[in-house]
Parts: C-alpha cells; sequence; structure tokens
C-alpha cells in the first residue's frame, strides 16, 4: 500500500513536524512534504497557533522555489483541517492547489472532526491514504491526541532520584541528585509541555524559577502551581512575569478563595482558579480538565514527593520521566508518598517505554500499563 | 601486535571460557584454543577443581583428533600456570607438546605468581604475548580476580525492587515484585557465583532454598547466613544439605558461641563461624576475609534491606544487581537501610554498568565507582 519513497517522504514530513517541538502548542506538530515526479517540490511545518499550518507552508514553499504543486503528493503528518479555525481549512487549500494524492500518517484524533478533512479531499477527487508511520506520529503529538480523545492533558511526572529511590534528604535539599547532562534533558522535556506543575512544598524547598533554561527556544511553558491554601510567597521566583509572544500568566490552583491573597497575587500577574476537593485539597482530576480546556496538550510535573503522590493516588499520571543517578541516598524522602500497600498485587502498574543513559545517569521513561 | 585470526581464535578461547561458569570454583574459568595453520586443532576449558585445566584438555582434543601440537599457537584467557597445584604446571605441559607461540589475555591476577608462567615459557623458547581481550578476560573472571588482588570475594548484591525503590511491603511480602523472566536471570547469576549470602531475617520472611533451580548445574553455591544470635530455625529450608560432588556444608555466620545452638546448628549439617564486632553483630569485613580464604571468588547476596544496608555502610558491596519493576509500592521496605545523610555528597556513590530488559522488567547493574 505504501512504498518505499513514500515512507521516506513520511519520515521527512516526521522530522519537520518535530521543528515544531517548543512552539505550536495548543496546535499538534505537524510536518507536510510536496513530492512530485520523484522530487521533493515544497515543505514546511506548523508554525505558532494562528499562523500557518504545516500544509500552507509546504505550498509557500513550493511557490517561493518556482514549483508548481498541480499534481503533486502531500504527505502529512496529520489529517488536513476542514474546518474554519484561525486560519482556514488546509483540505480546500490542497484542493485548490491541484494536489493528486494525499497520503496522512493519522485521522485527527478530535472525535468530532475525525476523517472529515480527508473525506473533503476524497469528494474533491483526491487520492488519499491514511496511516504511514502512524505509530511515530501520534508518539510525536501524544499531549494533543490525549487532549483531543480524553479532554484531558498528557501528564509526565518528572522525577530525579538515587538509584534507591530517594529524591531529597528530609531537610528538603535535593540539589543535586543527577548530573549536569540530566539537567539539561529536563530542560528539553520542559521545553515541549505547554505548562510546567509543581507544588507549594516545592516552591518553599527550591524557590525554582520553573523556566527553561537549558535548551532554546522562543516559547515558555505556562507555570502552574498546585497551592491548595495560598501560601505562595509574593516574591517566589516563578511568579516572575513571562515575557515575549507566548506569555502566560501564572495559574495557581488553591482550595480556598482568600480574596486578600488572590488579588495580592493578581497583582503579580498570576492567575487564581479555586477547586475544592471534599478533603481541602485542589481536585487534581478537574484541574486536569480545566488545563484540557485551556489547550494543555502535555503537562510536565517537577513537584516534590507528596503532589507527585497524589497524582498517583488520583490516577492523574500517564508518564514517569525518571532520571536515576548511580547513588544511595538510604533513608531520604521517596519519588512518590503513597499509603502502604495491602497486598503487592495493588501496586500501580507502569510499563517500561524507554530506557538510555543521559551522561552518568540512566534515564527511565514508563507509561501506565493501562494506556496502549 | 595481534591480527584478526587471532582475535577471533581468543574470542573462541573465552567462548569455551564460558562453558566453566557455573562450574570451575574456586579456580578461574579459562579458555584455550590450539591453532595450526590457520585452523584450530584442540581446544578445551577449566573442569571442575582437581581435574584438568583448559591448557591440559585442549591438548587431550587435539591428541583425539590425531593432530600433532607442534609449532601451534596456544590461546589462553589467562596466563598458563606455572606451579604444582592439584594439577600439574600447564606451561611446562605447553612447552612439552612443542607449542611455538603462547597469546594470553592476561597474566595471572595472583600477585605472587603474575607473570611467572609466561617467563617459564618465553625461556623455553616460546613466543610470548599478552593482553589481547583482556577486559573482557578480566571481567569474566571478575570474582577470582578480586580476590587474588584484595583478598575477598566479589561482592554483588541482588536486589528486586518497584520503580520507586521498594522491595518489600511492611510486613515484610516480596513475592513477587518482578516477573518470571527477572527470577529465571536471577538464578543463573546464583549459579555462576561461588557462594549465596543472606540473613536471617530473610530465612524469617521468606524461608528461601537458596539454590539455584531456573538454570541446569551440576553445582550449587555454597550457602551462607548472618545470622547474629544464632537464631536460624532448625527446620528452616535451607539447611537441607546440599548433593553431589560439589557438596558443601551451609554456613552460618555469628557473633555469639552458643554451644548448644552451634551443635544442633552443626547436627543439622551446618558450620558455625563466630566472628563479632563490636557491636554485637557480625564483623562483615572479617566475614568477606574468611570467605576469601576459603575460595569464594564471586558472593552473591540476596538479603533484605537491613543486611543490603550493612553491607554498603562497611564497603562491603562491589556490585548491585537490581531488578526493576514498572510498578509503585509507596510506602514500603527500601531496598538499603541506610542512616539518614547529612549532606547529598556523602551518597554512596557507583557507577551504571549495564542495562538490559528482562522479560517486563529493567535489570541494572551498578559498580561501586572507585572500582576501574
Amino acid at each position: 500500500m505504501f512504498s518505499d519513497t513514500d515512507h521516506a517522504a513520511m519520515a521527512q514530513a516526521l522530522a519537520l513536524a518535530e521543528r515544531g517541538m517548543y512552539t505550536t502548542t495548543p496546535n499538534p506538530r505537524v510536518g507536510c512534504v510536496l513530492s512530485k515526479d520523484g522530487k521533493i517540490i515544497g515543505q514546511g511545518f506548523t508554525q505558532p497557533a494562528g499562523q500557518d499550518h504545516a500544509e500552507i507552508q509546504a505550498l509557500k514553499d513550493a511557490a517561493a522555489r518556482g514549483n508548481d504543486p498541480k499534481g503533486a503528493t502531500a504527505f502529512v503528518t496529520l489529517e488536513p483541517c476542514s474546518h474554519f479555525g484561525r486560519t482556514p481549512p488546509c483540505a480546500d487549500a490542497l484542493v485548490r492547489a491541484g494536489i493528486a494524492r494525499v497520503v496522512a500518517a493519522m485521522e485527527d484524533p478530535n472525535p468530532t472532526v475525525s476523517g472529515r478533512g480527508l473525506q473533503r479531499l476524497r469528494e474533491a477527487g483526491v487520492d488519499v491514504r491514511c496511516g504511514l508511520l502512524e505509530k511515530e506520529a501520534r508518539e510525536l503529538n501524544i499531549g494533543f491526541v490525549n487532549r483531543m480523545t480524553r479532554g484531558l492533558p498528557w501528564v509526565r511526572v518528572k522525577v530525579a532520584a538515587s538509584l534507591d529511590g530517594g529524591t531529597a534528604l528530609h531537610d528538603g535539599s535535593s540539589q543535586w541528585i543527577t548530573g549536569q547532562a540530566a539537567r539539561d534533558d529536563g530542560h528539553a522535556w520542559r521545553a515541549r509541555a505547554s505548562a510546567i506543575l509543581t507544588g507549594i512544598g516545592t516552591v518553599r524547598d527550591d524557590n525554582p524559577q520553573l523556566n527553561v533554561r537549558a535548551v532554546d527556544t522562543p516559547r515558555q511553558p505556562q507555570r502552574v502551581v498546585v497551592d491548595s491554601r495560598l501560601e505562595i510567597p509574593l516574591d517566589a521566583r516563578l511568579l516572575t512575569p513571562d515575557t515575549g509572544d507566548f506569555a502566560k500568566p501564572v495559574l495557581v490552583f488553591c482550595a480556598f478563595d482568600d480574596t486578600a491573597r488572590r488579588r495580592a497575587l493578581e497583582a503579580r500577574g498570576a492567575e487564581v482558579v479555586v477547586l475544592p476537593n471534599p478533603h481541602g485539597k485542589v481536585e487534581l482530576r478537574h484541574m486536569l480538565e480545566e488545563l484540557g480546556r485551556r489547550g494543555i496538550n502535555e503537562l510536565h510535573v517537577e513537584a516534590g514527593f507528596k503532589l507527585n503522590g497524589s497524582l498517583i493516588r488520583e490516577h492523574c499520571a500517564d508518564e514517569l520521566l525518571i532520571y536515576l543517578a548511580p547513588k544511595l541516598l538510604g533513608d531520604a524522602q521517596g519519588m512518590f508518598h503513597l499509603p502502604p500497600l495491602a497486598r503487592l498485587q495493588d501496586a500501580a502498574a507502569f510499563r517500561w517505554h524507554d530506557v538510555r543513559m543521559i551522561g552518568e545517569d540512566l534515564r527511565l521513561i514508563a507509561r501506565r500499563a493501562d494506556h496502549v
């Protein structure tokens, strides 16, 4: 069904899509390659929200190179859109340009529009194929797919630990357990996330900026804090306003509305959202739903063992990103604060997804066992 | 200095040496290939102690095949011995057979005889080379090398844990955290060890047999228990007598001599060794020296977090063999019972040596950072 040249063109489209890794949110990362007579005549990838989608970029690229797309094949890593959003439908643009064949890696994961873009192309007489390198395409937009299908961000919990599972001494000190290479790698994961989440405990212990420093990115992720009692100090470093085209206010989720505290935080540029659960804590599942509504695809968590444990207990963590340093901390804070199990078989189940060395540390990625 | 055919012959000698993995203790695993006119004319590997060394096996193999070893090259993974032990010197046998060239992977690690076998060969006019695939040869006999150079067994501490470092629930239950493939793999590590060590806590919680079951071996490792107050139940499963040609009494290390208990254990076929430290526990370093004197090359530890912690604290663990299941136990027993650190930089330092998947679990091997 797909030729070797089809595979090569789609692989190139995926590589282009990756170039939007840090910038397309809340849109998916998409790449497009236009191929004609065995040659690439134009290519593009999704620009920041409100600007061109990948298909439009590729058509513009072809025009700039003096190439006529009539009769060409378009390889796209995601089904072209069929609706007017902030930009006109890409499916129509491809038809107007005379594209003869469209190969998509996957359908749009949004169940309300899925298949419509391909249908529109077929109705216009375009030869349409779907499913080439689909697994890779889904992986690239794991957060967007999760938000479209479940209404929730993909929650990735990052942990830096000793090989015996220690994440901090009892005085809270945790800087640094892992090496420089692991910490830099962590910034690349921050950069691709739509938002970074932490808890009030980490704000108190580490006073993090929660921004991206070790890798180059034009966009800083939205910062989010779980702070049930609005205890965040007004001089906390993460309240420093974000700047630039992508700037967003810091989001603070709490369980009690305290007008004075809220106004003080709002004066610092933060937005406060009250979402209590019956135990006087933030209802984490509702928080994720709210973040989903706000277009957060990948939520990167860098928190302490208490919030990490709550996310596990409330089935809110999809992926664990663990840097394991080859050292022993012994009696120390663990990764996840969870109550003792009555039986071993009740343990929260994950599966290993990826393992590699980062500098002198190991990086392990595990995903919830009930995700395919 | 070494040709491609030299490399291939030594790689074959190493593969032969591995066939003695489960049986040569206390001797090293050695392989020998005799090569003449580009053909292998004989090969062998070390037989159980008191029987033929690799070189003698190879010479016998050549004779059995009707090949004349005169003028051949002998590839040996360890310097041929020059002394009369339970068998006559192999260096002399090679000279007598007319071997023209000897390539050894490494010198004998025993500092009192190192180089003497090669010297003897050189004096007899043999062309001698040393150092081909030396790293691989050392790795194969890591326990023997450690015992010869430091007088101590190579101590490998096996741990099966959840990804957050849990090894047992608070009631002691730990069967099973990892999957069948990991447990079977653990038996292969037991099989290669000269001895298996556990503590009284594990005897109480799990009542293990501490023998090799999942892999085929003619030899069972010596079983060793750290039991400061001689509390091991007389019906403990590990006191079941070992049988066969390699049978050894169970060794029990304690801190107090209790004549009645000792005699009861001796009646069960055990040997009791009293080695107290000033805290009323077994002096672990002296225990290792004693095991070294008894010819234990690799000591495989399967104990609970208390004895594991003591081994780390007393700098007795060389290698950690960790099976990491992709699940979370939360509040549970850890890997190593160690006191809280005052500073992160005081953490016991290892380095990652090997990482791979075993079934659905990860297997991590770390070695002490101060080992090369």
